[in-house]
């Protein structure tokens, strides 16, 4: 049996954190993994940028819950259900996605938490698993599962890598370029034909 | 982070070999795990009861395109995916699935397949693990997530003790006597109590 496991950001829906860089106009938010290449340097920075303004959970979910899908992602998510499981595997925070999961109709998602205080604050931040989405990938071949797996960036090619068919959706130049092996996907049209050949 | 797995037949929508029995006027594709607790001597025997009676898996996906979930199933498990992750768990087969999943809006399944030969009949079943509610939870709980399972019967018992949290869902008398050690909940909107209790 055949499962699907997808990234989230930049293949459904937007890039977070960039989206709420320009609706807060905070340009320390626009620092990514490019600017600070540790990850867990970059979300303590965030994290007291977004302390700094005064900004809460909620403050951010009310922008988050103004992004919508990329343009197609809802109706080639309903297709890939109706046609099979999928599961988003996504580096994101479960507070964060909730609005997003919302637009597109609740489909399963493993990622991370926040950690909350009392008073909304974000306090810090929970990486469920070292290397999540190469783990989900190894634990549902685990399950007897052949695994198809798509994302757009550098933290998808370990999933990819060991996913059975594992292969890009709409990624950035450099990242064509260092992982030539990787098939590479672009329009929903074409996403959808390479799904129904390994279906 | 929490996870939930539940069981389908019996959860969310009835058992289906039962309606199919009631709908053909079949007696023998009555029982179902509550009666005959090892699936495979089960599945052996609906399948010659199917050939015997010339049905397809065609004329069964009839019938189950006309069940509908449970009575406030599709409300509760809405609600459920507004408040975290769910993912069945069910010894049904993806083709015998599917009208149901469409009626549930496409939650994430896993659960076995069929065999089905040029003329559309039913020649064998798959299963994709032996034990797999259980070894699914395994997985996850290997994935970091702490698992909150319900089902209603025999062949949930074994994922309910792996869970973290594991209970009992409108289960047969026979079942809970025999099982004492899960609680039991009764109505979705006990349920939802129970889950907003572990969440």
């Amino acid at each position: 049996m055949k499962i699907i496991c997808s990234d989230l950001e930049g293949v459904f829906v937007p890039e977070i954190w960039v989206n709420v860089a320009e609706k807060t106009g905070i340009e320390a938010l626009k620092l990514t993994t490019r600017e600070i290449s540790d990850y867990d340097v970059l979300m303590t920075k965030r994290l007291e940028v977004l302390d700094k303004h005064g900004l809460k959970l909620k403050d951010i979910t009310d922008i988050i819950t103004t992004i919508e899908p990329l343009q197609g992602a809802l109706e080639t998510l309903n297709w890939i259900r109706e046609h099979s499981q999928i599961i988003i595997l996504s580096d994101t925070f479960e507070e964060f996605a909730r609005p997003l999961m919302k637009k597109l109709n609740y489909p399963a998602l493993l990622c991370h938490s926040l950690v909350v205080d009392s008073e909304g604050r974000i306090a810090d931040y929970k990486l469920r698993q070292a290397n999540q989405k190469k783990q989900a990938i190894k634990a549902l071949k685990g399950l007897n599962y052949t695994v198809i797996a798509f994302g757009d960036s550098y933290n998808d090619t370990a999933m990819l890598k060991e996913a059975d068919f594992g292969f890009f959706f709409r990624p950035p130049e450099n990242v064509i370029k260092e992982f030539p092996q990787f098939e590479v996907t672009n329009t929903y049209s074409e996403l959808k034909d390479k799904l129904t050949s390994l279906l």
